[in-house]
């Protein structure tokens, strides 16, 4: 029934029809997709919209020996998805730039575009444009649309001295899982979670619209990079230090247990450790509870620090400060280079 | 006064700021651009976004043995212009997917960013977002966002029987440029047009906005595999044969002797050449001689064909068909791979 997607056999043209046929794009919102020079979205009344890329290399952020071709495609647009939902953002669709080796097998490249097109149809947002090209190793540019309504779009400004830090569901468990993969322990059954958290994460798209609609938080971000990083961006905006308690951040379930067998300290890793994609936002003084947070949200949310007087980003257990050895993933200043000392 | 690019020096935050700061962004358009999550775009009352991308990879779309960093920076967001141009959109602003070596040269990414921002100064297109990475090769991939009046956007689709088929400028100058650059032909004072018009191609922005507003367009595509490629997109849609004659083909100054003194066959270069950015576009029979369409378009017009019943594209010399033994760049299908044959 599918066209079988091998580059050489119906080159670019063809990938190009192939997609089409399959990305079958809603034409409520898209008045022209993929076909033509450019894609064409109608904004419904009183929206802006949102626009977020990001890119994923092969061997920078993704191995296949350690991911299977389907878990990447759906990877591909769930970090994207997860920029929309830390905006409140409803997703409209995306636009993708796929480059890959002449020589890419055809398995793999079908399974990334049907992981890619199940996450797309699961959370509304069809392929209505981009570009293939060839090139020496994997690697693909999403640029995702959103909707929000005028003016109301969450940001990663506007948090003040005094308001309380939220997180949903738990951190952590997607820097294991990345471990556990390099470690070649992926496939014992209590290394399953963290392995599907770290291949497969969940973006919080409805949370985030809801977030958006309550109107309650002051600023918002998702864990993309590790709590202490994406943390440190609101407070820098906010002119304040952010203050977290390690006893109160969420961890998975088997979490310290998993980290102790394989020497891992296991607060490092949840603070420090990316890719989580959850919500992190912080809301006034007089909000409700977190438990409160958790029903209208419908996911669970913790409150885990403060923000205090102050810069940066300080951890502490009970009352204590913390050292922290690690501080996320960033590009370039994180490469071990030879040259790099 | 502009910070030095050096990757590993400045991380990927800090090249993210050094961006930020040199993006300018004007506030009418875009409430929330680079340092979010996302960009946040208020488009105008009654009007459609137009989005799209283009990649281009290192050592597949250019090297730098045959192009400055500065001319490659306004390429990699000229040919998504043109694509705008050819929707006949007015550019709005753009997201840079960045890839490059943590070894990259912070001279060369100096030169591939300041003749980014001057090409998105000059078309009023800011950079808005994106996401910077590392990788073994440099690539990029850059999404643009334009706008047109809501149901008016150039389409491929649209052109009849019996239209008239038209052609911007000349083409065949950029592929004669890229033959200069390989044969290291380049520095020779005849052969500088033909490079310039490689490395800095200019897209039609105001023509494909003027052809809009004026709505006597058909069908519209950029020539950028070629003419007798992207017609053929035009022919299809059109169910119809598209016929051009080779006399009628606009070429560059100099062309036919500078072929002819490198051996090429010039009608060849000028039908299959690529990335001459122009716009072809076809109109009614009854629509005005192609010198009205120079002077309300501002550029030079030609006609150069007309589409009757059949199928494909068919170049004459006068009466006689011509044997074409190239149809243009496509992906994977012109890669010369040991095992493609």
């Amino acid at each position: 029934m599918a066209t079988k997607l091998d580059p050489r056999a119906l080159g670019e043209f063809g990938l190009i029809d192939a997609l089409r046929r399959r990305a079958r794009v809603a034409r409520s919102a898209w008045s022209e997709s993929i076909g033509d020079d450019a894609a064409v979205l109608r904004p419904r009344p009183n929206t802006e919209l949102v626009l977020t890329a990001d890119a994923l290399v092969e061997d920078i952020h993704f191995r296949f020996a350690t991911t299977d071709a389907r878990s990447l495609g759906h990877k591909a647009l769930a970090v994207n998805l997860s920029d929309l939902a830390a905006m409140g953002a409803t997703p409209r669709g995306f636009l993708l730039s796929l480059a890959l080796p002449p020589i890419a097998l055809p398995e793999r490249l079908e399974g990334f575009v049907s992981g890619l097109l199940a996450t797309a149809k699961k959370y509304r947002c069809p392929l209505v444009g981009g570009d293939i090209v060839s090139s020496p190793v994997w690697m693909f540019s999403i640029t995702a649309v959103g909707e929000v309504p005028r003016g109301k779009a969450l940001l990663r400004r506007g948090a003040r001295i005094g308001d309380r830090i939220m997180l949903s569901g738990d951190v952590g468990g997607s820097a294991l899982g990345l471990q556990l993969l390099e470690a070649s322990a992926a496939r014992e059954p209590r290394a399953r979670p963290f392995v599907r958290r770290h291949l497969r994460p969940t973006p919080r798209v409805e949370a985030g619209e809801r977030l958006l609609r309550w109107g309650v938080a002051t600023a918002v971000i998702d864990v993309s990079d590790g709590v202490v990083q994406d943390l440190g961006h609101i407070a820098q905006f906010a002119g304040s230090c952010a203050e977290i308690d390690i006893e109160d951040l969420p961890l998975p379930r088997g979490f310290r247990a998993a980290c102790s067998r394989l020497g891992l300290e296991a607060h490092e890793l949840a603070l420090a450790g990316g890719e989580d994609f959850e919500l992190l936002f912080t809301v006034g003084p007089n909000a409700p509870a977190a438990r409160v947070f958790s029903k209208r949200l419908g996911c669970p949310i913790s409150e885990i620090g403060v923000l205090r007087r102050g810069r940066g980003v300080v951890a502490r257990r009970g009352g204590e400060p913390l050292r922290l050895s690690a501080g996320g993933f960033e590009h370039f200043k994180t490469l071990s280079l030879p040259s790099d000392k």
